[in-house]
């Protein structure tokens, strides 16, 4: 699915070590049933190792292809800094909630303006953090690591609260608030991975847009 | 929180990998102040690893230890192979979803019925997983790896289901129908780290009855 976060994810890194790979994109809300056959769970991203093996799951996935594959290593080496920077992508799961509450909720002004509020607080300890570690990236300063990858689908995603609430969402200070974290996201779209994959947030809202009402989401929406 | 399956999971890989450590029990209900400078979470298991450091999320914490520490490796060294053990170990989460609504939803005969279903349902695949890996352990021939003990919490506490229901939970049927995961579960008990940190069904049930209508929990109800 084109625009699903967590199969994102599994791309980015697919992408960042040359694992050579196809896409396979399916209709979320008509399952083939090839990809029940393939999980159980017929979620994405999936991935078909070979004629019989599947991993599923973003995280698990993104690991085995970053230890399975040579070339950059994504995960940091020292076990107390990988430790850290799985912390670090789980903590970032209130931004997460935060962004699809505020899109997807439909929510009144109050409520928008407090999901609005609750990513800026959520988003406060990243900004910490690179301070913290002194680098450009999470994974260091020559290019992205693990947890960049994992947590920037989100991250590509959020300018489109602005597009939905431009009046409600004061993106100029929230840059300005995290001046480390804007320069992270600068730097990230440069990434050859990050590129590869990336839509813009009127292509991330085109697609939200198809469905966002309750309508029947438009996974083709790309295509012209 | 002594009767924790989180903290159980920290506990047992510390113990199987010889980890100097002190358990520091916490009321769950009224947490101390301290945890909280700890992990802005509240929660259990938290790991303090010196004056500075702290991890938490007990499936972080355990592969932390692991990697971190000499003596017997719990993860798989295959990528491949610690992927499929990572993805077990979350599959289980049916099993944990199902122990808890039966135990603690005070539900209905026909509710109590669906959940000894659902567990049996979801425990049919580990039966399966055990045959095709053909091995005594999860983790292989030898000794217990981190996905038995990511599980054994709620294994070490599904006989409660039997005192709680005996009449709807046909735990015998259940062991016949298993016979795999059931002489695991017999070997798992006699693991060195398992018996080290283990309580009996009666034990545990004692801590949910204190709680289970809605009652405060008991923490202390071991002791004397």
């Amino acid at each position: 699915m084109r625009f699903c976060p967590y199969a994102h994810r599994a791309v980015l890194v697919a992408i960042a070590k040359n694992v050579p790979h196809d896409v396979v994109n399916v209709n979320l809300k008509t399952k083939p049933e090839w990809l029940f056959q393939l999980n159980p769970l017929g979620k994405v991203p999936t991935l078909q190792l070979n004629s019989k093996e599947v991993l599923y799951e973003s995280l698990i996935l993104a690991d085995y292809l970053d230890e399975a594959y040579p070339g950059r290593q994504l995960q940091a080496s020292d076990p107390k800094q990988k430790a850290f920077d799985r912390l670090l992508v789980e903590n970032f799961g209130k931004v997460q909630v935060h962004f699809y509450k505020l899109v997807y909720a439909g929510a009144n002004e109050e409520e928008v303006k407090a999901h609005i509020e609750g990513i800026r607080v959520s988003l406060a300890p990243f900004e910490k953090e690179l301070e913290k570690r002194g680098t450009t990236y999470f994974g260091g300063n020559d290019a992205p690591g693990m947890p960049d990858y994992m947590i920037w689908p989100w991250i590509e995603r959020l300018p489109v609260v602005k597009l939905y609430h431009p009046a409600l969402s004061d993106y100029e200070s929230a840059k300005k608030e995290n001046p480390r974290l804007e320069n992270w996201r600068q730097v990230m779209k440069e990434d050859p991975a990050v590129k590869a994959f990336y839509l813009t947030p009127e292509q991330h809202k085109r697609f939200i847009d198809t469905h966002v009402g309750g309508g029947v989401p438009d996974y083709d929406c790309l295509d012209e």
